[in-house]
């Protein structure tokens, strides 16, 4: 791109164009929106990245973000402590969340296991899993890592290293998405979803 | 959403959705992405609004944003100051300079007129546009807006504007878009195209 407007706009273009979902177009387009916009979205969004910046933390329990340590999550009496739910990413759990799907705490993995990209159980959450999971009162751990091989590698790697310590352990059901059209579905989701049927 | 993490969390994707190209979705992992790179992007980031919301300013000659008043191109003694590039937005001007397409000088209008949204002529820089043409030495004034109903009725408003002033007008070509396939054209291009064939 040629200068046509000062570093500082071509700046935060760059910078933009780094969000997941926003490309190099899209980030100009954006730059240009929060420019025009200056004191409804740019002050407060400036404001509101500096205030991320300086309060947010990782939850030191289960690897959530929030601005408390523990987190909202960790901390509120009315969960049941019992019960774990293992994702990959804070992402899941916020997923999750926003379902209402589970009442329990979580646990943050931070990842996968993969071969190809050298990751390690020693650089995911594991180590801190099962210590929280060989805590006193722990009845259940529900592995709702994603539904793809690494995903599923890591739920089977992880339930090894459980054995022993005289929990359950559980994985999501696999189905036909509420919603969905079989006809859109893949083959393998139809199998998993007729295998597992249930009587009306 | 339940409340599953920290208000400040929530508010930056409140923000960030409000950003053209972001939904609710893709602002939740846009935020997480900020922070998990907190000082790659998400410092920087903070930093260069907090830059761009005390620097940027709009030209008072074209209306461009920049960081200094006459911007860059207004500013630039390479820039032939005899020919004017009228177009709709900045957007626009900085596609234009993307492209290496003009070496003259622009107009922003902040826009097109519109009778649904109730936009006038004084509702753009329409007055400003026949002050500047109407300078000493002016020689072009091309109409660049958007080849929809509201850009050419816009541009054929400013031609009339223009009459009595000794310019030649002209607008931009129509025709297939290089790299285009004529398949997917719709048929007022494809008739516009073999009107205006050229020789080999």
């Amino acid at each position: 791109m040629q200068r046509t407007a000062g570093v500082e706009i071509e700046r935060l273009i760059q910078l933009l164009a780094k969000l997941p979902g926003l490309g190099p177009r899209s980030a100009r387009r954006a730059a240009l929106h929060l420019i025009k916009n200056r004191e409804k979205l740019l002050a407060p969004l400036s404001l509101a990245m500096a205030e991320a910046k300086d309060k947010v933390t990782e939850c030191s329990e289960c690897g959530n973000v929030d601005t408390i340590d523990p987190c909202t999550i960790c901390s509120d009496t009315r969960r049941d402590r019992a019960i774990l739910c293992v994702v990959e990413e804070v992402g899941d759990l916020w997923a999750l969340e926003r379902a209402g799907a589970w009442t329990g705490l979580y646990h943050v993995l931070g990842g996968t296991l993969s071969a190809m990209e050298g990751i390690r159980p020693e650089d995911l959450a594991i180590n801190r899993l099962i210590e929280r999971a060989a805590a006193a009162g722990m009845r259940e751990v529900v592995l709702a890592t994603n539904a793809t091989v690494e995903g599923q590698t890591t739920a089977h790697y992880i339930t090894e290293c459980l054995k022993g310590l005289g929990l359950s352990t559980s994985r999501l059901a696999h189905g036909v998405p509420v919603g969905g059209e079989l006809d859109y579905l893949d083959e393998g989701t139809l199998t998993a979803a007729m295998r597992a049927r249930r009587p009306f």
